[in-house]
């Protein structure tokens, strides 16, 4: 009897000893075990049908080349917000795109730059529009949000911002003409060109970079940087340096990041509409996504890359293209650029 | 029989004589009978434990101009935007308010003025930010809506753009000096002591002037118009340019003008959120208001009236004070300064 007492004894001992360190051992493991994932775009004014496999290669290698530093960063337990700054700064320095070196030129042959951070975590935002020597906008919006009580700064005004922030080390600044390429001072041209035949005014450029997270911490974050519309004039400013429009994002829904025709997003609050069909109307990211790009916008006006707080991704757009990729805890990686 | 016969048919011809000329008689009388409204506020900066008599009842005047410049336009069949648009135009050429004449200084001692307008039937909008020699920024904001293919224009590419539209009778320029006041500068001479002391940077007042409208067609509109924070540096902008945030109107729902501190409502996207209160959660006008002001929004940072398709009027505040009016095709007619 009593070495019958003493096995079970002995069993619920050890029962107990292995529950233990299995439950401590996933602790300790979770913070590299949660789910992360990652998406960007390049903007949705591509048309693959009109680049060569070379344009197309070397289109996929400089999303490849973004996606992976944000993967790595996430991969080592890099907070959301991070991520989403330090990914968009490949993407500004990358003159294949729309945002930092290689912006489109305005109606006077310069760059006005425009950008916007958002922390779903704290639900604040930063943002700039109209910024000229910035080498990269998306740590001056950063700034916005961290260092001032404001949400958006523009133009002059965000400048002296940007003097008064030069002790910070990711605020390089440059000469405008740094953010000057060939082939946009090309397309430049020919807008005016156009201009003068048709009286169109600005051409209905869909490009800009942007990124969403979801971080191993359960974080959200988005972000989103342009050059605007090439031949822009009027200091138009477009839905990216709009929070709640161009970018948004809150722990409780999803990140989103969009691209295509800025009126548009602003006209219909996109971000924070998503936001809105998935918190009141208990619909899911994807139907939230396929909601705005399919029913919401009128066709071959935009492009959506978003994020749920459970790592689900959706990357749509109702235009022609989109340049976009995307990249997870699990492995998976995805490079796309034709709708 | 053929006389009872001729008695029916003459009953029935007089009997649809008498339908027609009813129903013509209705339809022709149609515009004038039909429910309009029309409310305005003069900011949520308003302190009116801190007025003496004679400064409420200058504010009260003040706000009753505009307001009856507003309803009878209202009464002889005006459009929404046209209502929103002038009766927003009496309240910046009054120096008591912070928009057009009488706007706050910024911490060079000059002004920047953002104003935004929404038209609730066609979703449309326009907006300028960081505007400096345009007497009325509303009319500017409507000629972005109405003259591009854009919704927001900021600082000297606004400016540009009313060089451009200069033909345009609304379109007055004036020297920046026109827009100061002794009392604002008071106030900023003031804040700057203030910061000298508490390094506070720009103060936070809450001063705006906005107006949503009914008209007897059904449709509704918006506007908003300021001068923005006293001392405000780095090309500070809120939220009363952003479509969405300060200003929004679709016929389906609402039209809303919020006052306060801009970044709270650029963060909340209060307009765009209103309206998806509304249709996505079925809140009535009032219901959707107060979630905003007393749970969404922080305390003391929010005045925001509206107005929704039946003429149903809400002005509420979580502010001290908000100085608002609103008059309606009943006759009746409401000025208020107090919370």
């Amino acid at each position: 009897m009593q070495i019958a007492v003493m096995k079970v004894m002995r069993f619920a001992f050890n029962l107990t000893l292995a529950l233990i360190v299995t439950s401590v051992a996933s602790w300790s493991q979770e913070p590299t075990k949660r789910r992360y994932a990652i998406a960007i775009h390049g903007g949705a004014g591509i048309e693959p049908d009109k680049l060569n496999e070379e344009e197309k290669r070397a289109h996929e290698e400089a999303l490849k080349r973004a996606l992976f530093t944000g993967r790595d960063l996430l991969e080592k337990g890099s907070s959301a917000i991070d991520v989403v700054e330090l990914t968009i700064r490949v993407l500004e320095d990358e003159p294949l795109f729309n945002a930092g070196r290689g912006a489109v030129f305005n109606n006077i042959g310069t760059h006005e730059l425009d950008a916007a951070i958002a922390d779903g975590k704290s639900r604040n935002g930063g943002a700039v529009a109209g910024v000229t020597t910035v080498k990269n906008p998306i740590s001056l919006a950063r700034l916005v949000m961290t260092n001032t009580n404001h949400v958006l700064l523009i133009g002059d005004g965000a400048e002296k911002f940007a003097d008064e922030m030069k002790s910070q080390p990711k605020l390089e600044r440059v000469p405008n003409s740094y953010f000057s390429t060939e082939r946009r001072r090309e397309e430049w041209n020919e807008a005016v060109a156009k201009e003068k035949q048709a009286k169109a005014g600005a051409s209905n450029g869909k490009s800009t970079v942007g990124c969403v997270v979801l971080d191993a911490h359960g974080n959200l974050a988005a972000g989103t940087s342009t050059g605007g519309l090439t031949n822009k004039k009027w200091g138009r400013v477009g839905s990216v340096p709009i929070l709640g429009a161009g970018t948004f994002a809150d722990n409780e829904t999803l990140a989103v990041s969009g691209t295509g025709i800025g009126e548009h997003f602003i006209r219909n609050s996109v971000g924070f509409h998503l936001h809105a069909l998935m918190k009141y109307r208990s619909m899911s990211l994807d139907k939230a996504v396929e909601e705005m790009t399919d029913r919401i916008l009128e066709p071959d006006t935009a492009g959506i890359i978003a994020i749920d707080s459970k790592g689900q991704i959706v990357m749509r757009c109702n235009t022609p293209g989109m340049s976009r990729a995307s990249a997870n805890s699990d492995g998976s990686v995805k490079v796309l650029l034709a709708r």
